[in-house]
């Protein structure tokens, strides 16, 4: 092959950026600081050999699994060594980019043991769990049930004599079956089980067991466990031991319960703490918090991956004696530059809900409860709608990258199937958004009785002004216009809330009502919530955004987000007359303009994500450009490729060739 | 586990269909013959070990592609032991159901050859590759060049001296790159290369080149060889080597040239033959025509076993002292039932296209070509919008099995990996669409000058009328009047190609214009598309169709495939004035009363389909709905179940838990 030369092939592409890039970096990242311990934890992984992801697509689940190990463990070495602080540690995990075990411990059991523990679980269980003397897992999902938890059959019946509770699975659908780290490698797992003292059912709880001895890592006695087999994707999440479990008579002491809501005594009745069941709820917002912030990082490494090799490869035209490079068509303009807005979009309300989470977890501690209800239904929201975004942006970005996306070496394939479980785990997105609609219905329908709508849903207060203000498009630059952006799709979310509840007055049953209807009222919670993101957007764009030229570019990517959703979503402002054809025409005409605005800015636009060439793992997405010696040299590392003639040409090619089929052992 | 039952757990919801299902299967299958042969095919393959697929996603790419060599023979064997028909073994290597080389050989290679080869040619070739002494490949695309065939850089420079051609592969962009069969199998290949005679340029033609040895299969000399490497997905295509390869100045006769329309004469001149270059269009039109029927194929398989599941499945609410299936609900109907109807429109769309291949066919024959521009715009319309609609349906269909859907063993996954090539493939699907919405805008500047719109355009012929007449839906019922629904999309189609047509006259240069509206030529084109496949189902339905309440169950699903895409597609028409704001809610409370209508004839519908269980190759497709005891059987196979301590425990797992880390080897 050719000799590889130390070029930048974007460097053309690099000069013409119009803003100051280090400056986005910063504003990407969410500050300086973030922005250092990034680059740092980044660099710190791609260096690292053990890192090395170019193999996952073609190491069996054996071997992958056993290599996923060896990195968890390495990662825990280096921080170890390192001293990392927290926010390193979790960073450097981050980069490391393969799902395990330790994503579980950390994210999962270490957190509910905090949220639902009490202080005296939370100091005998963590230091173990900090120390990874123990591993642990979060066993809710059964094999029959997962959105419904309050349908979960496996049982934790006290038994007052002993002082213990006997976890059981009575039946095949209530073996626990998804828990990412139950397979093989945890020790304990919080488990979820329906609670039953006195032959009474107390709903769902946590239980802390213990799965496995310490010593040989056997499971322990009545403790059936496995791993549930592949799933989606080369790689991907095979690298995770998503497990099955099932219980025959288990037993634990009684303080193993996680008790900081709801407690059992001695005796074996159920009590209620002086803490709230609320609190329970920060832990959810939290959880969601983070799927937002990784959709933003999932959908910007796509896009990242796409717009680069748009602008290495080129087709049919001509320009200066090439031919056309792909990201000067209007028909990957048109598809690609909503995606990187939607990247930035994303990653800005993933910043403003950390906010969120602190401002609920504040108002928790000092029992003040009123902005919960709007809070969970808004993180809710955000979690259904980036994920599904991110999802098809994902394999929209592979799409464009023509056929060589189809490649494993292109990285979106696994990208695209480690990331689509997004779309399901924490609260099916549907299901998410029905929520959010039933919580619009509500604050609608107490308009009139005093209840002050709060948080996103405040502009439901000029529920009057919306449902009849005009848009105040007149000219293509209108539409430049944040606070003309932000009330059209106010007004939209606003009509189609009220269309919506009309519709559902007239239903003698609500709840018959809420079942017709559950598909329009999906499209009223996504216009909410597609609302709160172009919201975001606009008010991070009223703080001050220091470095030359980086406002100007993110208010262009603020409209290109605002109006390619109305291009998409065009039925609904049309029907609810919020805008007019002809305003709808010059939305188009100004979308145009706008894609011409970022094309030169592009590159740089995802430069500023900041990703090594390590992290994005894709031929395309190189930095330097350098996309087909490299696409070679990635084909010569297959199996297939290690002989010239294929393994089973004596037996099954052959007999065909020769015509001797019929004497073949087949 | 339980025991297995031998129960259909489907029988309830078998009861309840409201037609006669062996009516609907010959209705789908084509007619009696073909379902004959269909089911016969698929009963052989299912209950033939060797065609076990369930195992796919754990084998090894060496290992995965040495089973599909001894599948390809397996196949070829009982073909000609049984002599089946071409008909029957085309019908087999398609219920084998695994991408390999066998597809290229017979789906390519030899139509090329037939349809671009002179008569000596095919007597000389066909034969051979008709007994597969020979097996061949298709190798057009290359590293740097796909859309764009005419930039392909491989030469064929004649050697007038020789009488020969020098293949070669001037640079690293130039290397074939995709092929399948081509890595690893492929004796031969039909070459696209630019044909070059005294230093003269000739553009593109097909040469037959040899690849490997007849005797030890190594490659010849000057051939540089091998697979390009790991695809997306468990199995899927990763059982096919699609090829890279390289040419250093080989040499072949001149008579290996595919010399039907263009030919070099021994003295290095070229001409052109007595037959039209445009019989070349006829082979393009077949091979989309079975791209079409294989999406009604491939989305039908996703539907089926999503409607299975979402029957079997139960989460919420209560019914019968159970949980709510999941197909009740709203949210799955919408979502489901509307794919469910494309999978029909399609089927039948492409049962029309077969026809129209035939009717292509007969007028080249007869040296008309007047309706060639029109198939040719109909075909790769059609093309793009089934494969991208099947694609997106597939991952929808996953999506609608929750958590499961994300297993292998739900079947689902592979489904969509092997499936999405289909939008690049044999034309980019927006390349396609902005090639229709071309065709489009020169019919409508022509409606003038005299040229008749033909075939699927001659609704162009009432353009005053379309451009002004008023829906005509007044109550709910009217919806369901097929004469004013493709009125209605033939309006929205109309109008969308006028005013686009109108935007391109602003522009000084044509090319300008095309450029800059490219995504709304796209948006033109696929409104023409859905119209044909809305006429074709409509046209369908004219038929006589036999059968006790068959035609009600089509008429159901008809109307709900033009009422949903009207419903996604709401700013179209209410953009172009088409509808009214009161008509489209109309027509949204038609929808759901049509779900309720379908509901109960969902599982009949699928299983119409006829599918054995080994095609479906899917846990939760299974037709008795035995659902969990089979995932659990799946989950047993996977090689980390083999041991109970996991391969690396001792490395990676022990040290850290016993915290002896410091000391470890990573």
């Amino acid at each position: 092959m050719e000799a590889e030369a130390a070029v930048d092939y974007l460097v053309d592409e690099r000069s013409k950026a119009q803003f100051d890039i280090d400056a986005m970096k910063i504003i990407w990242a969410g500050g300086k600081h973030e922005f250092e311990v990034s680059d740092r934890m980044a660099r710190l992984v791609a260096s690292d050999p053990v890192f090395r992801k170019d193999n996952r697509a073609i190491l069996d689940r054996k071997e992958l699994f056993k290599n996923t190990l060896r990195k968890a463990a390495h990662a825990w070495k280096r921080i170890i060594e390192l001293r990392l602080s927290e926010q390193e540690a979790s960073k450097l995990r981050f980069f490391v980019d393969e799902p395990a075990y330790t994503d579980l411990h950390w994210g999962m059991f270490i957190p509910v043991i905090k949220g639902q523990g009490t202080e005296e679980q939370r100091k005998k269980w963590l230091p173990m769990a900090y120390r990874m003397q123990i591993i642990g897992c979060y066993a809710q999902t059964e094999l029959g049930h997962g959105s419904n938890v309050q349908g979960l059959e496996t049982t934790a019946t006290f038994d007052p004599e002993l002082d213990e509770f006997v976890i059981h699975s009575p039946t095949l659908t209530s073996s626990k079956w998804w828990p990412g780290g139950l397979g093989r490698a945890s020790t304990h797992a919080v488990v979820f089980a329906r609670l039953i003292t006195d032959g009474k059912d107390h709903g769902i709880n946590g239980f802390i067991v213990q799965l496995r001895s310490l010593d040989d890592h056997l499971p322990l006695p009545g403790i059936i466990i496995g791993d549930i087999g592949m799933k989606f994707g080369n790689g991907a999440y095979n690298t995770m031991d998503n497990g099955f479990l099932r219980f025959d008579h288990v037993r634990i002491p009684r303080d193993q319960m996680l008790m900081r809501v709801k407690q059992v005594t001695r005796e074996g009745k159920v009590v209620q703490s002086d803490v709230p069941w609320q609190l329970l709820y920060g832990t959810m917002v939290y959880v969601r918090q983070t799927i937002v912030a990784d959709a933003s990082c999932a959908l910007s490494r796509a896009v990242c991956i796409a717009t680069r090799y748009s602008a290495v490869r080129r087709q049919f035209g001509s320009q200066n004696g090439h031919e056309t490079q792909v990201i000067d068509y209007r028909t990957q303009q048109s598809r690609l530059f909503p995606l990187l807005a939607s990247a930035y979009a994303f990653r800005f309300v993933g910043e403003w809900l950390k906010w969120l989470y602190m401002d609920v977890t504040q108002r928790l501690q000092a029992r003040d409860f009123s902005t919960l209800p709007e809070a969970h239904a808004c993180t809710a929201g955000l979690k259904s709608l980036t994920t599904s975004v991110t999802a098809d942006a994902i394999e929209e970005c592979r799409k464009l990258c023509g056929g060589h996306g189809y490649l494993c070496s292109s990285g979106l394939p696994e990208l695209f199937a480690v990331y689509v479980p997004a779309c399901t785990y924490e609260g099916d997105n549907i299901v998410l958004l029905l929520q959010v609609a039933r919580f619009l219905m509500k604050t609608v329908s107490q308009l009139g009785s005093g209840e002050r709508p709060v948080g996103t849903t405040t502009y439901l207060l000029r529920l009057e002004h919306l449902l009849q203000c005009p848009c105040d498009v007149q000219g293509a630059e209108d539409w430049l216009k944040p606070d003309v952006v932000v009330q059209l799709f106010e007004a939209r979310s606003a009509r189609m809330t009220v269309a919506c509840a009309k519709s559902l007055s007239k239903f003698s049953k609500p709840e018959d009502g809420f079942m017709d209807l559950s598909a329009d009222l999906v499209s009223v919670a996504t216009a909410h919530c597609q609302l709160i993101v172009v919201s975001k957007f606009v008010e991070k764009l009223q703080q001050d955004i220091p470095g030359e030229g980086v406002k100007q570019q993110l208010e262009a990517l603020c409209s290109i987000y605002a109006l390619s959703l109305l291009k998409k979503h065009l039925g609904d402002f049309l029907s609810t007359s919020c805008i007019t054809s002809k305003q709808a025409s010059l939305a188009n005409d100004v979308l145009r303009s706008l894609y011409s605005q970022v094309r030169p800015n592009a590159i740089a636009l995802v430069d500023a994500f900041n990703y090594t060439d390590h992290f994005l793992g894709s031929v395309l997405g190189r930095y330097d450009g350098n996309v087909y010696p490299k696409l070679y040299e990635e084909a010569l590392k297959d199996p297939l490729n290690e002989s010239v003639v294929p393994d089973g040409y004596h037996e099954y090619l052959q007999p065909v060739l020769k015509q001797r089929l019929r004497t073949a052992r087949l």
